[in-house]
């Protein structure tokens, strides 16, 4: 008995959410004697609260492909949390009704923490409310930060940009250092944890030294000794690169990049924890700085993604597929590590619940005893995830990403406004 | 009667200077009849003075290649400009004693306006000093504002890397703009001129629309019609990307990146024109707003580099030895475009007076008429700037940059201080 794909994008996008989406959509014409039609909502769940379907069968197969080298989430993404069902059982009952009429078998959710939530409720609330569905949620998330999973797919792709590139500004640095700028400081995202701004350790090699100070989420930001580490590091070799995480507290837990209106720093700001060490430095050390805010550059940066982490990224769509088949309700396909040297990795299966409002933290073993660098137990955990390139299709110098047709499939239900809910 | 080669290089690097290297050297080496050895000058003009010189014979053959793959400034660059003659002659006879000491016949500096300039100062004075020197430019500049060269050397893969940020960053953007962030800013160099600004427009094809505001310097901002305008495009498209020169300025010619000083935005700052964008946006229109700042990321960033560019900055060096060669004293190689479509260009030859001193605006036909985008002549200039690929090899994940040897010439003379000069 033939039923009817849903698939979603949900939370911040990466360079390969849109792979694990070509992951989905290729599983499923391949399961044509299981499946029907395929369809994807447009802006995550709020697109199927909406009934605002979009149908992939309308996509050429070159299209579909074509996903796997696009950046961003082809069929629109949303920062939306359901409310408990005791709170708004109206809203399940309406996700329910939108999945009857159009013979939704299969749910795919593809996210990080909040959508494995999402896509938990959503299975528990289907069984409660009597509707055949089975759920699956698919990983994404660049924070990393997802439970039960090895890695996350999306995060070794912003780990190899933020590597490469903290490796080719050190280099101009370098260059200029005996008469212009000795600090650059290059902020990245990590709002709780401080997997992206290790990244910037790959940098480094055992032939290649560079004077990097990494400032963690984890670590609490003592001023003196974090100035007295970058003269240090100027001293020596001339220069200093900074990567500080967006998330960086002070001792009393509030985010460096709100220094504005605390003591500490003294100056009120716009946000954004580069510039307000890039000043302190100038302040204190009376050295030249320089400073850049990666921000959605580093998450949408296709052109540079790791060809481990795309291969990832698809194998976590096509998996999630198979379960949906297989019944497997509630789970989430996950990346197991086989071995670190040569690097081997298979798909592995967890139970949502397992999941779902968990947050695994970078163990404090990653991050050396000084608090400003990587542990080579970190470096041999994250360098097998920026392995290979797979760099996008480029036309008359620019990359050829695809949009897609993302034709809506005609409503069957009364219009819901969300803001009803 | 052979004489050595000295090569130097300043300013601020780019991510294809080292090519330029390549070129000087790998062009030196193979006049072995006619150069002796070719040394390098550590960190440009003040390495000269300095009597610290760099021995790239000691450099493989493969290091050498490897420049071409390798971003900042191999052998360190600067900034830094001669006195008149007037005021410092002791500085001009100190260099050419340097050059006596070491029997250098050929002078080749590589960089932006400053450089040609000392580069004329250089050939002059040794002239007046009667000392036997040929003294070529080559030139390098992100900023392509030099005068007579058809572009710059540098500048193309600045280019390429914000066109191909823009448009990835944009994909970004248009995926979440139903529930969260609606506007983008990013920030991209150009002090003076929008050359790198206009670069953004690359992102938008015929047959890839993209909601795109360009702040260039050349246009004084005002804050009203901008708004109007973000407004505009959040409206039809759900967002918007902002793409600000860090030179923009309003209409009393003050600096938007200190808009900290300033009645027109009212808040203190850490400089930055994205951020004062991003704030005023979120302030004025109520919307949800991500600013990024590329600043050396930008121009370092040689896993995305132009293979034109590439091209075209070793081209430049090996000229500028031919030229050297040939006695063809304070003169410059230069790009000359032979046709658009397709696309074709050679190296020419200019006097260095027509370049010292100089800068070449932005023509205002290259802007729309609205001053928020480019025209189609401007698209015709530029893209071709960007085309081809040319990724350096990767290692463990990372690129595989090289660091050469650098090894001392022995010193002849005594020491000098700069500070004395």
């Amino acid at each position: 008995m033939k039923k009817n794909l849903l698939y979603a994008q949900s939370g911040g996008v990466t360079s390969v959410i849109n792979a694990s989406a070509a992951g989905v959509i290729e599983a499923a014409r391949s399961y044509g004697a299981r499946i029907g039609r395929t369809f994807a909502a447009r802006n995550g769940i709020i697109g199927v609260l909406r009934e605002d379907l979009i149908d992939t069968d309308l996509e050429s197969k070159a299209a579909i492909a074509a996903l796997k080298h696009t950046p961003g989430g082809a069929f629109g993404s949303c920062r939306f949390k359901l409310k408990p069902f005791s709170e708004a059982r109206a809203q399940y009952e309406r996700l329910m009704a939108v999945f009857a009429a159009h013979d939704i078998g299969y749910f795919l959710y593809n996210g990080g923490n909040d959508s494995a939530d999402t896509a938990l409720k959503v299975s528990e609330m289907a069984a409660k409310l009597g509707y055949p569905l089975t759920c699956v949620a698919v990983p994404k998330t660049i924070d990393n930060d997802l439970a039960v999973t090895d890695n996350c797919p999306g995060f070794g792709s912003v780990a190899k940009y933020v590597a490469t590139s903290v490796l080719e500004a050190s280099l101009d640095v370098e260059s200029m250092c005996e008469s212009s700028t000795k600090v650059f400081v290059l902020e990245v995202m990590g709002r709780h944890a401080g997997w992206i701004a290790a990244a910037a350790g790959l940098a480094q090699r055992p032939d290649f030294d560079l004077p990097l100070v990494i400032l963690f989420p984890e670590i609490p930001f003592e001023q003196d000794k974090f100035l007295a580490r970058v003269a240090h590091q100027i001293k020596i070799y001339g220069y200093c690169t900074v990567v500080v995480s967006e998330g960086v507290r002070d001792a009393n837990g509030h985010f460096l990049s709100e220094a504005g209106g605390s003591d500490a720093f003294g100056h009120a700001q716009l946000g954004g924890s580069a510039p307000v060490i890039a000043q302190m430095i100038t302040r204190e050390l009376k050295v030249k700085h320089h400073w850049a805010v990666a921000d959605y550059l580093q998450r949408s940066a296709r052109h540079i993604s790791s060809k481990t982490d795309l291969e990832q990224a698809y194998s976590v769509g096509r998996v999630g597929v198979d379960l949906a088949i297989e019944g497997r309700n509630a789970t989430m396909p996950v990346i197991e590590r086989i071995s670190d040297t040569p690097y081997r990795w298979q798909i592995g299966v967890a139970e949502l619940k397992r999941v779902a409002n968990k947050e695994k933290k970078m163990p404090r073993k990653f991050i050396s005893k000084d608090g400003f660098g990587i542990t080579d137990a970190c470096r041999r955990y994250l360098q097998p995830l920026t392995l290979g390139e797979s760099p996008p299709p480029y036309r008359d110098g620019v990359p050829d990403y695809v949009r897609l047709l993302r034709l809506s499939v005609e409503r069957k239900l009364p219009i819901y406004r969300i803001e009803d809910a």
